[in-house]
């Protein structure tokens, strides 16, 4: 076969991940049970669940107390107390709200449904839990970027994911959260066209693009496949994060 | 190797597409270019170029007159008043003007910038051309799916794609404009998850995650590879077509 390929799989028998546990071993352990190797180049993508869980940010929501404003919020939106109490603790600032639905201006800086927080797949026998986003994600990928070099010397890159709404669009899409080691944005401004003409905009949402790519072989519910790597990506990484791909609010025309 | 694959591959040598050219000869030839051939199941994406070159969508500047509103909004944002006229004729709304910038409700109901109207990589060479979206991306894809069943004997689905950027994001992610045979939204509420808890809000913007994956193989600039294929993914065709992408306006929150 002559056309460029990347491959997008997603890693067998990840095991359900505990607060505390090591994922750079669960990444490894996880290759080794799809008998590949990782290779340079190759982008490491995990759902943001899997790094929530192993840094312990699940929350009891039996231990949440909720405040006014939690209480007030919940009353509007018709949401438990508890949990809006948690949205607000993760907000910068609420952006809109509906019934069932709270979209927030998160502290690191997304503009998402309910901070981010989940509540599915989140051991539901032990008594209802919520799920955070991690403390810092672009830090969590870096870290385990770092630990995956020292315990294999392969140079990949790694994202951290979630499934995020859209404005104006219906459906959620893997969306970064957590970069580390690649371009997560791509400037193609002033690169010529197959006219010579030069482009006008094209800076393009790499990382973004990946984490769509790689939700495709996640799969949301039952089949849990939490971790995903995609080969055969040509990019040179460039030191930024998932923050450059957060549009400066100054910027934004939807305030 | 264990884990279950997506591959994404660019179809190398693809021609320049002129009106009234072939679409499913283009693809026939390129697939067959690629030493591949298409399976059941296959996701046949094409670049939004080559699909208006195909049907005829560039116009030429110089044969555009303005009319007063297209010279006033061109004012505003320091546009070609010609161009600007092209972008009106397209459009449903105009939703937010900036310098160089006019975002619009696109007839065919998707809110990005210019109207989808693209300058590069048109021909420049025979004098200042814009290119528009075609006409009906979903009667096209549809038309493609056909034709190709019709040539190859294979069930395959077709994605007509464009680049379009995000509120609060940066870049381009590569977005579904044209769907079918493929559920473009894939709705995985009321499945269970990993701990039998219902999953709360899962709608899945299946085409775009396709597209976005699509996208990163397609190259923006000289490469030139607009017809990707897209193979491994398991789907249940719904009639669906990209409309289903598009948030009702009396549901988006932000107008």
């Amino acid at each position: 076969m002559k056309g460029r390929s990347l491959s997008v799989t997603a890693l067998p028998g990840v095991p359900i991940v505990a607060p505390g546990d090591d994922l750079c071993r669960v990444v490894i352990d996880a290759v080794d049970a799809a008998e590949m190797v990782l290779q340079n180049g190759d982008v490491v993508v995990l759902a943001q669940k899997i790094v929530s869980k192993a840094e312990g940010r699940g929350v009891m929501l039996a231990d949440v107390t909720p405040s006014p404003a939690a209480f007030k919020l919940a009353a509007t939106t018709g949401k438990d107390p508890r949990l809006v109490e948690l949205i607000l603790s993760e907000t910068d600032e609420v952006v809109r709200v509906r019934p069932n639905l709270i979209i927030v201006r998160h502290r690191l800086g997304l503009v998402l449904a309910n901070a981010g927080i989940d509540q599915s797949n989140v051991g539901a026998e032990e008594g209802a839990q919520a799920l955070l986003l991690p403390v810092d994600p672009d830090a969590s990928a870096a870290q385990l970027r770092a630990a995956l070099h020292e315990a294999t010397g392969r140079t990949v890159a790694v994202l951290i994911i979630d499934s995020l709404g859209r404005a104006w669009r219906m459906g959620t899409t893997g969306t970064a959260i957590g970069v580390a080691g690649l371009p997560a944005l791509l400037d193609l401004r002033g690169q010529p066209d197959l006219n010579g003409r030069k482009l006008e905009s094209s800076e393009l949402g790499l990382a973004d693009e990946i984490a769509a790519a790689a939700s495709l072989m996640m799969g949301q519910a039952a089949e849990g496949t939490p971790i995903v790597v995609v080969r055969g990506l040509e990019y040179t990484a460039d030191g930024s994060t998932a923050r450059t791909l957060l549009r400066p609010r100054e910027m934004d025309l939807f305030p």
